[in-house]
């Protein structure tokens, strides 16, 4: 193949489709990004066999044809070009010359017939959702999933797609994450479960914005048409947590607080057990205040913070991390905290039913 | 001792003493910072026994009196609090309470009478320098300091203190980097070697701008006394290398090139060997070219680079990341790269005498 594009139209495409790299190199192959040039195209591809982001870019394609170029590389290099043309002579099919300017870069490229093919995704369910709000409830949820490899269906997120909504969950098992969002819905009715590094990437590759993207959902795979960007990924096969069963949905102590005082006061109540792996914070709700104590060996903070309270004083303690990482997630100014004993899960809204929070208590003396 | 301060005050001057606590955590004590509350003022001091910070702030004080407090703590602890009022009891000297709005930190002190003592630096020696130069010379020789444990004096940055000018070098002993800057002289006329974790930090203390400051120097410390902060630094007691007999004056190969050409060219020549620790890059100068190559396992990166020469073409090789680090630190739009012979150190240069870097080359083949 040989083909001459512009450097910045190849330099933003590298960056995008790099992020389907392997994080870990244990298959040299995948290490590349596949270059097809096809009439007055030149399509990127590239794949850890989990996620795969291939993206098109307009060219002049002198002599078609297939490559298979070291990814990190390139993409290194196609961040030091700018808006001038550069030149991608793979007449040689072992080693690809790019000159730009005065530079030339030869890279040893990798055995095309190596590299592994993807099917295409069937296209007759997909689901429609703002842009903007499927960016928010990724980024509302993403922080809950599980590092555990043991529990592989908690290292995913699920989706849970209905008639006209979408619940998106994230867990790992002592947190949960959960939010509703407006969908049109063309035919799918079903959970499944997205690798949770895939869905960090489709979140970043989707711009905010006020338009629609359509998600195609088939059996084993989901896939998302932005413009010239094409993004799959591998569903996860195992079965979800049946989480509509753990959600508590009555109370016997509601406390309503504002977010940003309470976040103030857990973030000094950490610093004091920071070191600590399990690090806790008590809270003691009586009346109109919320008190929070926490413990280290360099000594101990205690908050008070203003609430209303409707029904039971309670005595309950958090993971403060857990606590934290959901207070640093909201961004409404009013939250209530939902409890009903001191070792039920307890449950952070806010005034909608959009998105809500679970955490399981910690046992705590005194 | 018990007083009352602003949150904003305290905070702020935290964050400063808090660059003089010991990176290597192997002294309890030094882990605090001391408070001294005397008059209407509350100072704030921390060392490593080789930097020490010290910054004075306004207080009311109701009890006077001093404590060592745990300084990473309490430094994160007061990053999280705002202009109001913050009072500081240590009425039990175990223990210091910090009361904040409705926040309440307690915390285990250390024992005051083992923290070390340190005496005042005599004022009879000094130098007045540019806030801005000063900052700036520091800037550009600092990375070229050694890690290395084996050559104490090559840790530190030497100031060669003269008439009415200081030289600032730093060198690893395979590169060397030397200032030149104005100063008003009083009576110091020597040649002092200031450990880099202490440079790095004072530059940072001293914030940029036109006025002057003054640096006390006496025979194993040096002094800077900015608003209310006071810098202390230990000297490195050791003999410098003699620089001076080591930079070439005359050459015979000089090149004249536009700084960002060379500089994008010897980058996008680096990403191909970045993996390997001794990276190399070969320059041809020939006519008016500076030919670039350099090769790794994944292919070969030429680079062509349009310049003016004065005297022989040849052929020299250097080590990359020496090269990218210093045309990094230089912000003038014209460079000289002056050599004898492929054996011989190199100088760039700008177009004044105010600064220089020296590299050794490394032998290349071809």
């Amino acid at each position: 193949m040989k083909v001459i594009c512009q450097g910045n139209e190849l330099s933003d495409a590298l960056s995008k489709v790099v992020k389907a790299l392997p994080i870990r190199r244990n298959n040299l192959i995948l290490e590349g990004v596949k270059l097809t040039a096809v009439g007055d195209t030149v399509t990127l591809f590239a794949t850890d066999l989990e996620l795969a982001i291939e993206k098109k870019i307009n060219a002049q394609v002198l002599i078609e044809g297939e490559m298979v170029v070291p990814g990190r590389l390139f993409a290194d290099y196609a961040k030091k070009i700018e808006e001038e043309e550069v030149e991608l002579d793979g007449t040689n099919p072992n080693r690809l010359v790019i000159k730009y300017l005065d530079s030339e870069l030869q890279i040893k490229c990798l055995p095309v017939d190596e590299y592994p093919i993807f099917k295409e995704v069937d296209t007759e369910q997909s689901f429609v959702i703002l842009k903007k709000d499927f960016k928010e409830a990724i980024a509302k949820v993403i922080f809950n999933v599980s590092q555990d490899e043991a529990r592989p269906s908690l290292k995913g997120v699920c989706l849970n797609i209905k008639d006209d909504e979408i619940e998106i969950v994230a867990s790992d098992g002592f947190r949960l994450a959960l939010t509703r969002t407006m969908i049109k819905n063309n035919g799918v009715l079903k959970k499944i479960l997205v690798p949770s590094k895939s869905m960090t990437e489709l979140s970043r590759l989707i711009e905010d914005g006020e338009e629609t993207i359509t998600v195609y959902v088939e059996k084993s795979y989901i896939m998302v048409d932005l413009f010239h960007t094409k993004i799959v990924t591998r569903l996860i096969s195992e079965e979800y947590i049946n989480y509509e069963h753990i959600i508590p949905v009555s109370f016997t102590t509601v406390v309503t607080a504002d977010k940003k005082l309470v976040e103030n006061a857990v973030e000094r109540a950490a610093l004091i057990n920071r070191t600590e792996k399990k690090a806790i914070v008590k809270m003691d709700i009586k009346e109109d205040t919320l008190l929070l104590n926490a413990q280290g060996e360099d000594g101990e903070v205690n908050e008070r913070v203003t609430i209303g309270l409707q029904g039971k004083d309670l005595i309950i303690g958090y993971n403060t991390k857990y606590l934290i990482d959901c207070l640093h997630a909201i961004d409404e100014p009013v939250i209530t905290l939902n409890f009903t004993t001191s070792t039920a899960p307890g449950i952070i809204k806010g005034e909608s039913d959009k998105w809500l929070y679970l955490i399981l208590p910690l046992r705590v003396i005194g």
